[in-house]
């Protein structure tokens, strides 16, 4: 899958996730929650300094006990995180010593880092109303401990993958006050997934210094226009975080300010603000489209692009409907171009939309066709339309005419392998 | 699949469907639209004498073309019609000539059976955005008239399936005024079936005599606590409607009055309201149960029912959240009882529910296993829980112990047929 990128060159794209900011040590081990012992499941980071923090959280209201636990440390230490842990294959979630446990978690990480337990962040991720055993956590904190590396980020990661395939994790570098910054971030995936909630596991850090209150006021701004606008199966889990974390170690001034807040998030920073910002989106645009194209069972990214809404929030809604139709990603799985259920799909969307105007345009690297105008099908090409929808990357492109509101949502194709992973999953 | 009956003597279920009523001729051919000649593609039926009606249409902006010829027709015809004709595999929807189209085909049912076209309604369903070929409609009039007859509902039904693999007719007989009545229908389904939406094609007669305006409003009442609480896959269609006729021919005083309107759906009527208010329920409840039981690629038919809840919009949003969810599907589909997936959905429905507080059992007629307490998961047999899962009729039960407001909901398994199904639905 292409990493997106932009027509700036104050960022490059590096290598490194959440171990791409500086003092950030991470790692991964098997302790044992998963049978197989070469699949990590006890992941850990920890910063060198104080972090300021923001998070959004799920908002399904039954909510893992790993969330609530977190929510009460970042507040009882003043919107303040130095270290996470967090595990697979069990999301410690409807049980009744839930949040005895998801304290004792960090608990054992702040002892092993010479923390307190407040500092400690906790996530968990797996199967819903297991019991969570302790034991394997605890026996295997020193060398959870011992594998901590400033370059260990891939394998933090590799630890809360569950039925994710391939790694998730993303970064950039600029520069703020001649110094250099860096943004990374790691994710998980893979079912489970639909807006309106934080979505999945996802921890990103900064050496950047700014101010928890505005980390917290760009997170939540940015999160409405990329994993909000995200679905791989309608469903949105228990347990899902994202977690931002700013050391500061990078040595710029403190930002303070919101001057310079963009317009539109791809336009060129002018300020400290509108870099972060900047940096910020392409981490978590790029984690939602590696999050979109590692759906379960996903064969094919699928992007829709909606302008000419009435606004915005109206753009986003016909763009996640479509996204989410369970007809219209059994199409795309079958290189089927029947882009009624498009027009469908837009027709259930709750926005207000004038059918009439709507056109819709397939698009992939094999070409680009015009499927709908003014909201009537169009004469198309059969092996032309599979051509294109054969692809990898598939683009579903539409224009309301009806004002200037734009979205875009990501997906993915809905396959054979989706029912197969889900009919049996705790296995 | 079982059919729905009630401890209420006073109904029995018969054979027929739409030709249960008195005085309904209908029938269905193959004119060419589909090309497998066995399969019939066009279907017509007609009253001996005219008939109130009632309809609902789908909620989608996007509505085919004969929804809107309908909706015209019975407006212009003071809420009366006589026949109806109806296509399957192409729904005449997003096409520039569609209403065109569709006033074409009342022109010619009406002219075969020498009505006006206003007395006629039309429905299509099939491939959105494929023009409509009119010429095998109009050369296939002839045959299609002459196959009408008093007990031609199945041919009909027939002609209006389209991935469906088992008719969906139902019936039942009752006495008013010392008159036997009927009622009885007929739907197709089987994908693209979301609340919220009048959903798929179906057509409902009955020979008892009541006003248009209450047989209305016991239809929008009773759609609400049927139909709207089924679930195939999430996607809502562009050209689904219930038609209710009643033309009166039992010889019943005509009711127009709503005395006797029931508190509960399930209580013994007292009235001719009550009486056919209760024909109407079991009507619909069984076809919501037929359309979730074959809907596109189900195993298995999983219905919810949720009871405690503050009131029936909570229950119902409870409900349909569950029975919609991806993931309970596929965990149904495998047997597995991933039961945290119920817990999942539920906290994700619109509905203000005190997750702490939520009872949930897993039964079918292998057994019944409490599955979650209080909000926290129960430690469960699995050999047992398969033993219930790998039924073809699975309840999910839920006591929200918060109110008295209860409601069913009702959808099927998902399954590799789903996907194989609509990753090639055209061809």
């Amino acid at each position: 899958m292409s990493v997106k990128t932009i027509e700036d060159k104050a960022f490059s794209m590096i290598e490194g996730g959440i171990c791409a900011a500086k003092g950030i040590r991470a790692g991964g081990v098997n302790c044992g929650l998963n049978p197989d012992p070469k699949k990590f499941d006890l992941a850990m980071f920890v910063s060198d300094t104080d972090c300021e923090a923001a998070a959004v959280y799920t908002q399904n209201k039954v909510k893992g006990a790993p969330i609530l636990v977190t929510q009460k440390h970042l507040a009882k230490n003043g919107g303040k995180v130095r270290a996470v842990i967090a595990n697979s294959k069990n999301a410690n979630t409807c049980n009744a010593d839930g949040e005895e446990k998801a304290e004792r978690m960090c608990e054992l990480a702040a002892k092993a880092l010479g923390l307190k337990p407040e500092e400690v962040a906790v996530a968990s991720t797996g199967v819903i109303g297991e019991t969570l055993p302790l034991e394997p956590i605890e026996s295997h904190m020193d060398a959870l401990t011992a594998d901590l590396t400033y370059d260990g980020g891939g394998r933090a990661e590799y630890a809360i993958m569950t039925t994710d395939t391939v790694a998730k994790e993303v970064a950039v570098e600029f520069t703020l006050d001649g110094k250099v910054c860096h943004l990374g971030g790691m994710a998980k995936g893979s079912g489970m997934i639909h807006p309106n909630m934080a979505t999945t596991l996802n921890f990103i850090t900064t050496d950047a210094a700014i101010s928890a209150e505005l980390l917290q006021q760009m997170l939540s701004e940015l999160v409405k226009i990329t994993y909000n606008c995200l679905s791989v199966d309608g469903d949105t889990s228990t347990n899902d975080m994202i977690l931002v974390m700013a050391n500061g170690l990078a040595g710029n001034a403190r930002i303070t300010s919101d001057e310079g807040h963009p317009h539109k998030v791809e336009e060129n920073p002018s300020t400290g603000y509108g870099m972060v910002y900047k940096a910020l989106w392409l981490v978590l645009v790029n984690l939602t489209r590696m999050l979109a194209a590692d759906g379960e069972g996903a064969g094919k990214l699928v992007t829709c692009q909606v302008k000419g809404a009435k606004d915005q929030d109206s753009a986003i809604a016909v763009a996640r409907s479509i996204i989410s139709s369970s007809l219209v990603k059994c199409a795309i799985f079958g290189a089927d171009a029947n882009s009624g259920r498009i027009m469908c799909a837009l027709g259930y969307a709750d926005a207000d939309v004038d059918v009439a105007k709507v056109d819709i345009d397939l698009s992939s690297e094999a070409g680009r066709m015009p499927a709908y105008r003014n909201g009537f099908a169009q004469a198309f090409d059969e092996d032309y339309a599979k051509g294109i929808l054969s692809c990898e990357e598939i683009e579903i492109l539409l224009d309301l005419h009806d004002g200037d509101g734009e979205a875009t949502a990501w997906g993915c194709d809905m396959t054979y392998d989706y029912v197969k992973i889900n009919g049996d999953y705790r296995s």
